[in-house]
């Protein structure tokens, strides 16, 4: 199957390339008579826009999703929904001199060994400007999930600067650039950004999503686990290169004692005394918080030259100029939430069709 | 779609209970006239074997693989290729006290959630048993990818304890019961597992693995990326928690030079001076070795009683007895080596597929 | 994606050779607790097993169905069922002579052509001995569809020879070995098809099965529609050569006044005067009995030697020994209610997903 | 899944309404480097138009197709194509005075009882309007089959009368407004169709498609058959009530020895000397023609009222004006011409893949 769909019943089909007329995607499996307006979905897609701060690309672009279709007299009619994002501000000629070289860590060498063609364009298909979609898409999602399900993502760390978590405050995520929850650590990172910018260099981040009123019972073992599904999801993110659920790598190193989450009847609920499992056992969400977290490599458009080829299989050297995030993972929060929701989307449709 | 399949165009569907009267799968899509035997797949399948050592359960399986279709006179025939291992040593009275307790850790509570009964003998479905079949379906897709492609598992930490990695010798991970590729970091396991077990303990690991020879331009962005879905061939092996390609989440702390594996020429193709994206850019292959490393969590059964609560609400405590690896990330390594020759060789027929 | 498994929630996945150990099924998406016994299915195997009179095979097949998993206790459990059938009465020698020939009207050569490779034993894959288990998945579809929706089949021609649907009695079509609801043509199609039988020919044959019960919304449009899904369906099982829905092909010859089923109330439900469109409009159930017919070819494999060539490229001359069913069309009856029950339960789960 | 995408490999997704803004479709999987532009697909898409003659709905469509993504500098890229179509003579306000009527032979019914909301303007969803998008991606198609394989579509018949075979003149199907290949009946057609356009009636017909030059070995026995996929093609097209292959409902009152195709050799190569078969054995191509038929029954909205009910459950009559296609068979002959390139296109990846 062709690669630019995901989801199994919650089915999301995304097109467009950075450079292109427009982006946008195809949305398949809503369920009708669900309340849906533009605004609703560009609430969030606003989240994720560029140029908000001096950390993130200064590329202009309004961002203003369209619904083509699916939706009638303000309900969705359980047909496909159609958004469109014409692009605005895209200046292809930045990219012009640079076309015939493969930039180091960006996706140009294997797209052109892949296919034989690309649309050089902004990185074309593979620049992050295809994620504005996936975050419309989980707007969507989010509706479906409906008000007792909260998904929310920080950054927890940027370069080799984490947060401390007694300081979490998940007030402060909203107050400051960076989606940082600790307000203290948010600061010292904008002196190191600042740094990293006018050295023409980037960094890397950590990003946690949790999920929260997700009900017991979603996931579909053995190959659709809630969490290899949730995987999936994040590690398809432009430049995610890790993702743990709950403890993470961090289990290895605990005891079994230490890493199996008891548990104890609170008013005639089953509650844990622990979420080392992230929420999810078996594949399976317990009703507890999920808990994801995913690493975002450090921008790979840098303006210190580095050694590359061309096309025609000369060596070189390239700067990438044009208008970049000093910082992905900064942008990749709003990214992280939408996926998410789109898993959670679906795989509540899946659990309503066999076990509703 | 439910969830018991996965791959695309080399499909993978497995079946069966711990204590059932057998496990299987069925394979799909594998190219005719491809030399095969139930020996071919037997070696693998015996890697994974329980009772090899006193570090793995001692349940006493033959694990005999028998081929029932998809077969004839030694090769394939392009027909689905039916596999099953019938289940000897299965002792469901071990299960029988704890039938109606939900075993912290274990899926036991989310499936009776989810479904509203369970084959609670040896775990069900939810067993690790069940991967002997993802081993199994491996070692067909190893054929398919051919003798170029060599994919090698190692173990790479035991509870808090890692390999020194200036000490990696391929050969070594053969001599010892922990696939470790240390052989000095092998001796010191063996008393820290030997001090786990006699506690009735357990702990957790992590596994690299790595896949040489793998052509560039496999992988289907921007849904199908060869890492989003080695990263959820990997997060549904029974008790993974985390997964890393190439930097993993090392990538957050470099720098975008660090970062940035630079190109040069060498007789006449690509050269990469490094592997930080562990030989996957815009989730396609790059042509360098592919390297994934995941974490398992330690074995969920353990020996000191745990607070938890039965199916009809009562509060109470469990030890697991039954026969359990008290590090089952060991035999995970096999199992990680099946699943990425699994997604590898799926991809090498959707790349056929669109380009040819 | 390799096509061995049919449906999206309700997934059948079918293996096996005529002539190999085994033919079987692993049926995934079935919902839990659902009551379930070998017997249950037994019975609806039973109804299509060769050798029941003389107008079919004399293969001497058993047929018992055994489940090895995914049935816990006498109910489902939620995860896969994997159903097994023996291959007993398998003389692979009736067929040594001509296994370098293309036997007309078979899949020999097209087999051979796409995988340079066939098991040519009893026609291998491409048997509808493969059809067993679809009438197992079908009695477990049914399970799912439960009692207020009865799928029922019958045979309407064989040659050239129709009912009369004025004589139309579902209590005769289990009353001669045809499966036809008029009894005196039951009569004469004995005469006949002995006639057939004894010249070493084949007839073909019609068959009609109608659905009651099935509630309208039924269908996902517009590429997964109820009456599309059903054609592949029917036009998926062995020697099909057209399927029609409602008027059918009769459809084409009458005015738009006479197609339209009008609408009138019934005790506060809507009623149907008329049903042309076979209880379907716009690729959904109407709530209407839902009524497709298919047309089945004459068997191929006739004793009067017909030209063809072998592998090799050399002319000759085959007469298909073998034992043959004179008109194949006959136990097709049970299949075809097997596949629409398969394709309703499908539909089933996938509205209550999106609708539930 | 949700059901607005079709095929495998070569992929389309469908969106939009009658009366939406725009209709559209992302079309998943194409080969890169296929030369395209929009005058490729806007050539085939102008055969379907409508109010090219007065046998077809005067609604007025320039129909023009726009492509978003997916094509650089004149070629395919790989990526996603995305195909855009506004809508521009939608007089809505024609249905105002039926939105509450559920018209007789149409969707409005089963939509409302699926759904629970509608658009009911020109059809919403339902309409015929949306196969434009088949049509364009049935253009790309086209071009990945190449040159050597052609598709080409005739009617057969209108109402109740038929084409004399005899006079069969493929020349003739573009010289008419019928694409009737027998110019005698094309003129008898002429009288009958405007006197039941006159009398505000309708007429079904029979429409034949031919695939030459496709190659033996394309389809993927047993659930994804060649002719099963284009059974679901077809009957899923609006109105559709019956598809046939080859020899159709009319083999079965063929004789065994009648119905087997025999082969011969002609200049080193495998000749058959009849196509019963209609170019596919056992689901899979032999390399003949593909023949396929498909009956559409008159168009539901007729000027003589019928009787119906209203969404309040209350009787009434209806007579649809708006503007209708007196024969809606007609415009479905470059329709199926489409679906069957799409199906083609998608079995030769799909067979590239496993057996290439």
């Amino acid at each position: 199957m062709a690669g630019n769909s995901f989801g199994t019943l919650f089915r999301v089909t995304t097109w467009g390339e950075s450079h292109g007329p427009a982006i946008g995607c195809v949305i398949d499996g809503t369920p009708p008579r669900i309340p849906l307006s533009e605004a609703d979905i560009q609430h969030w897609v606003d989240r994720r826009r560029p140029g908000q701060s001096r950390f993130t690309t200064q590329r202009r672009e309004a961002d203003s999703v369209k619904i083509l279709s699916g939706v009638f007299e303000g309900q969705t009619t359980g047909t496909p929904i159609s958004l469109i994002i014409e692009n605005e501000d895209a200046r292809s000629k930045d990219y012009d001199d640079n076309k015939d070289k493969f930039r180091p860590g960006h996706a140009d060498y294997t797209y052109w060994t892949k296919y034989g063609i690309r649309d050089h364009r902004g990185g074309g298909r593979s620049s992050a400007r295809e994620t504005a979609t996936r975050v419309a898409a989980g707007a969507i999602a989010r509706k479906i999930l409906g008000p007792a399900v909260t998904i929310r993502g920080a950054l927890i760390q940027i370069g080799p600067h984490r947060i401390d978590r007694a300081r979490w405050d998940w007030a402060a995520v909203e107050d400051n650039p960076f989606w940082c929850p600790d307000r203290q650590t948010a600061q010292q990172w904008e002196g190191f950004l600042d740094g990293v910018r006018k050295a023409g260099s980037s960094a890397g981040a950590v990003i946690e999503v949790m999920a929260s009123g997700v009900p017991a019972g979603l996931g579909a073992p053995i190959y659709g686990k809630l969490d290899a599904d949730i995987a999936a999801s994040l590690m398809g993110i432009n430049a995610v290169k890790g993702v743990e659920i709950g403890a993470g790598f961090g289990a290895a190193a605990l005891s079994g004692e230490e890493n199996a989450d008891e548990m104890r009847m609170d008013r005639g609920k089953v509650a844990f005394l622990s979420n080392q499992a992230g929420g999810i056992l078996g594949g399976i969400s317990t009703g507890q918080d999920i808990v994801a977290r995913f690493a975002v490599k450090p921008t790979s458009s840098i303006l210190t030259p580095r050694r590359t080829v061309t096309i025609a299989g000369a060596e070189t050297e390239i700067a990438t100029k044009g208008r970049h995030d000093p910082c992905v993972g900064i942008r990749a929060v709003p990214i992280g939430e939408a996926m998410i929701a789109c898993v959670l989307a679906d795989h509540l449709l899946r659990h309503r069709a066999q076990c509703g």
